[in-house]
């Protein structure tokens, strides 16, 4: 299992009109999650694309359990628990100032070949980094 | 069961590098198909809301089978299955211009009063406008 | 002089918590006019790109005048006042469903060759459908 | 005159399927620009909205000279110019990862009181800790 923390802040522009955070805004908040998760590793996303993998997403959750507002400084913990595959599942939790866990969530993405648009194995890179923690 | 259809144009701005509309984009294609199959019904999302009504979402999960792509004309079939209680599921099919079915999804919302932000039972209105088919 | 009318809702997700449609969502709005008013003279902006030709953006001016609420049905006037060259400017008013003008906006972009990524002459089908008004 | 400096990490669903930030998100930039330069002076918009004064926009320009790209981490430099009045004007440069300004722009906002919808001054605290710089 592997788990890192991020943090976003929360911009005017990805509030409604309830005054709470559009539901549609926190996939963003998860590809954030995820791509600093990788970073933190040591790698990045944008190198993954430029060896010709691309990771379209499969399948999405989420669960509002209370809502995120204006300026939070939300914490969001992304956790890979089981081996990637030809598919990989990232999983968050959101925490708001308090440390209260207001949402929680889950993205399924393919590794995809961009010159084939066929599913592929995982670069050996990305196998790499992750060993320790399987 | 209550079903209508509604079209959402793909705009560019929705689109992301990789040449699909990016994956936190179609909770904006949920709300369109959940708040026109309601004024199909002759009801105002917005009307609601003015009657001191406000429907936070609680859960939403998506399924993508196909990209949607820029320009795409896409046809959003969204479905009441269940008669709503104090929450309410709307379930979407989206079909590209070739009819082929490329994502699915579901929504759960509560019915919050805006003054008390208590659980509330849907406004007699909303009730009423589906009643035929429950 | 060139003319054409197309319209939006708003959706919730385009508003903020002062309850007005965030500022940053009209150019997207204007997309929609740039490319529905393409479309009404039987090109549409895809075509456009399929052929080699891409359009990015060089400057972008927003008054404000009104603000647009949620659900307005927004009247988008789209206006190309002088011939294209390597470049293009597409004017916009905007009015809400009064008929007040709430919102002026222009974009200036350039014709661009996606292969050698250098500015070109627009193509001759655009050239040729946008003739008679100039 | 009263500067500032903040960064921004370019989120894949902010790029278009030209591969470069959609032009309509650099607004979202904008406002991180601005409300990272008041919370480098100990005080922040959502204080200020608390106070009862909002800040709408009444006018935005944006030259794009280069695109912003995936993952780049950009640097906004915020400048207020002119002492605010009951209006107040931005100006942004950007600069991408190898020091390049690739964009400018400026917003300019009015103060309006929240109950009465009416423009206002902007708060003495908000005087305050301008006045060094003007």
């Amino acid at each position: 299992m592997y788990t890192s923390e991020t943090f976003v802040r929360v911009r005017y522009g990805e509030t409604d009109q309830m005054g709470y955070v559009y539901y549609g805004n926190y996939a963003m908040y998860y590809e954030v999650g995820r791509v600093e998760s990788l970073r933190q590793l040591g790698l990045t996303y944008k190198e993954l694309e430029d060896m010709g993998v691309m990771m379209p997403v499969l399948e999405n959750k989420s669960k509002f359990h209370q809502a995120a507002l204006y300026d939070d400084h939300l914490k969001i913990v992304t956790t890979i628990r089981e081996k990637p595959g030809v598919r990989i599942a990232f999983y968050y939790t959101i925490f708001n100032d308090n440390g209260t866990l207001i949402h929680e969530g889950e993205t399924h993405l393919a590794f995809v070949d961009k010159k084939t648009g066929r599913p592929c194995r995982p670069p050996n890179v990305f196998m790499d980094v992750l060993k320790p923690y399987f």
